[in-house]
């Protein structure tokens, strides 16, 4: 499909494989694209790689990292994560700890093991779109989950998820620099989540991704700590922590975790067995050596770069966006997003503007469950570099002014 | 949990998940193993898998391997994989493999692609516990397939399939070496399964994990390769083949692939999309450059030793096991399969065993959707050398033949 393509069809909101095949089109040298939401490659711990794979596989465990594996993950790898939970506030053991394909077969495991066909799922308007991609094979329902305020109450969100034959399972929420919005949960809006998860019966699931990727600000206690901090620790909490080393180490290698209760825990283990046996040996192994090594260096290195970048687009859109259009200031992670006045849509000023001013973002109304949105859009800032920032937003900052 | 309690509440057959947790309690240096169906891990190429991550790491594709990936899988890969289908008989290009975290996702994705609860799949007696694994997350009923013969008719299966209030949408077979059994399919028990899915209007689901492992005898076509010679072509075929690098280069990479109609593989990527985003890119890549180089290499070795080893179980077998037991004799893969007189219970067998004489296998009433098959039992030979086959299959042989 070409771009042209892809565009010729469009009359509404684009469809999640239609994002990712834009993003795919989009790579071209002269398009000046704030639309991927990746990480730059430049900046993976490229030398830690290939000395841990050398060592691994010229070293005593060389025949572990080819094997199979059990099913709940390499077992030092478990632990370090446990050891770094406990320094988030969250209090556990490697029997609390689950190994993942990345976040994203977190997510998947839990709608499997959650949702019913016509259960409810709380998620934000907008939220992270391969979560909604992720729930949508259960067939569940959405309901609005607002963490600034203005909810409905526990039983009404009981009683509408009773009127569509199911119960609201769990609250999907990324509370830290959220995809796409780049926004933060205070405290008293992750324990207004729980007191609502509490109501309802349901659980919550915290998605972690961009959390260690803080610019400014103080840091806020996940979801998880807050939980075992009321209930009296991790086996009566009902959030599940699902992170990733995607966005700190490399998404390459495919290794996330899920933090939860051992009951939980128990359970992703037998789906696992069942869906791909284990994740693979060898990167979990490497994985523990980079982290052990270099984890913290690494946050530093990327909070350097990605906060310099995010600055540089916070004050471009401030130098440049004409009056009547918001953005988000995200204090860490990949995203700002940005509203613009009712009935600008956001798909067609995509087409625009990259057929005019060779620049491109990701229209919002992806990321909402209902398909609203749509005069939204999502800028990332992660492979953005100071030219990039200086030429693009300008450039975009027209495309939006001709349509005001 | 230990041995010992494993058996302790024993009375009736394993479930898939104490198969599994039998097989890590089993790993114990005085006991001789026939259990575990794993790939000897001295036979791993290491050094061409040290070598490749170095290059890759240390080259031009290292960004690439550490980076996001598409869905499908890896360019080269794909196009490599589509050679050496041609090679089986199998005319296709990229668009029909898809990349797969191990044959198990495979079989886990087509179980969520076909089955809807009450579904009904069709199964040999016994098969792939993995298989039935997979499968069960999605609630079917299974009947059984008997490519030997003696099967109800289409349209008794169909009957059978709608009085359960669904269809019968696949068959899915192991033809080659079957796990557990060893067997292979005649080309005529072939051409039956591909007459009876189409009467069916279903789908075969070839599982061909272990093919490339022949030890004697001629090589039968795929199903797929003869299901494309009559229906003119892979995008008019009903046959999904499912390919493995587990058992020729090693597990710990969880690469396997789907050779399919381009129409199945679009909706595969859907679902991984959804699932995983992708298979790891630094072990696709690193896969295609040990395939390119050693794959046949590492299958003339693998045959000459698991070859031998099979020879040796079989020359233990006819030289001490009592009159009575019969044994299948496999021309390829990883197992042989015995079947010992009605009422000898092998779940028992195992603990008396496993305690008195230190020798294990797999019961085989795990492999039966039914749970028949409590007087059959799994012998594994890729991890068996000659002394553990001379001193375990006489003690083995010692044991049954208390039962008899």
């Amino acid at each position: 499909m070409t771009l042209t393509e892809l565009f010729a069809t469009r009359s509404d909101r684009m469809r999640a494989s239609e994002i990712r095949e834009l993003l795919k089109l989009l790579d071209q040298p002269d398009i000046i694209s704030f639309a991927g939401g990746i990480p730059d490659p430049a900046l993976f711990p490229r030398e830690e790689f290939q000395a841990a794979y050398a060592d691994v596989l010229g070293g005593k465990e060389a025949s572990a990292a080819l094997q199979y594996q059990v099913s709940e993950g390499y077992l030092p790898l478990r632990r370090w994560l446990a050891t770094e939970m406990g320094k988030l506030g969250v209090s556990c053991d490697e029997g609390n700890i689950f190994i993942t394909s990345g976040s994203q077969q977190g997510l998947d495991y839990l709608g499997k093991l959650f949702l019913s066909p016509g259960d409810t799922a709380l998620v934000t308007w907008p939220t992270y779109l391969g979560a909604l991609q992720a729930f949508n094979a259960y067939e569940p329902r959405y309901d609005r989950l607002s963490p600034a305020g203005g909810n409905m109450t526990p039983a009404a969100f009981a009683d509408a998820a009773a009127a569509n034959g199911g119960k609201a399972k769990f609250a999907y929420l990324v509370p830290d620099f959220a995809n796409p919005t780049g926004e933060t949960m205070a405290k008293e809006q992750r324990l207004s989540a729980l007191d609502l998860a509490q109501e309802l019966g349901a659980v919550v699931i915290e998605d972690a991704a961009y959390r260690a990727l803080r610019y400014e600000g103080e840091p806020v206690a996940p979801i998880l700590a807050l939980d075992c901090e009321r209930s009296g620790g991790i086996e009566n909490a009902r959030t599940i922590y699902c992170g990733s080393f995607s966005k700190i180490l490399a998404p390459g290698l495919r290794v996330g975790w899920i933090c939860a209760p051992r009951a939980i825990v128990d359970k992703l283990v037998l789906i696992k067995q069942a869906s791909d046996l284990h994740s693979p040996s060898i990167n979990q192994i490497v994985i523990h050596r980079v982290a052990s090594q270099a984890y913290d260096a690494q946050i530093e290195k990327l909070i350097a770069a990605y906060g310099a970048r995010r600055n540089a687009l916070l004050g471009a859109l401030e130098a440049t966006m004409p009056a009547g259009i918001h953005w988000s200031r995200p204090e860490g992670g990949m995203f700002a997003w940005l509203t613009l006045p009712e009935g600008v849509d956001t798909t067609a000023l995509l087409a625009d503007a990259v057929r005019d001013a060779r620049v491109a973002f990701v229209p919002g109304s992806a990321f909402f469950a209902d398909g609203s949105g749509t005069n939204t859009l999502r800028l990332s800032f992660t492979l953005a570099d100071r030219r990039a920032v200086e030429e693009g937003i300008p450039r975009l900052a027209a495309q939006i002014a001709q349509r005001l």
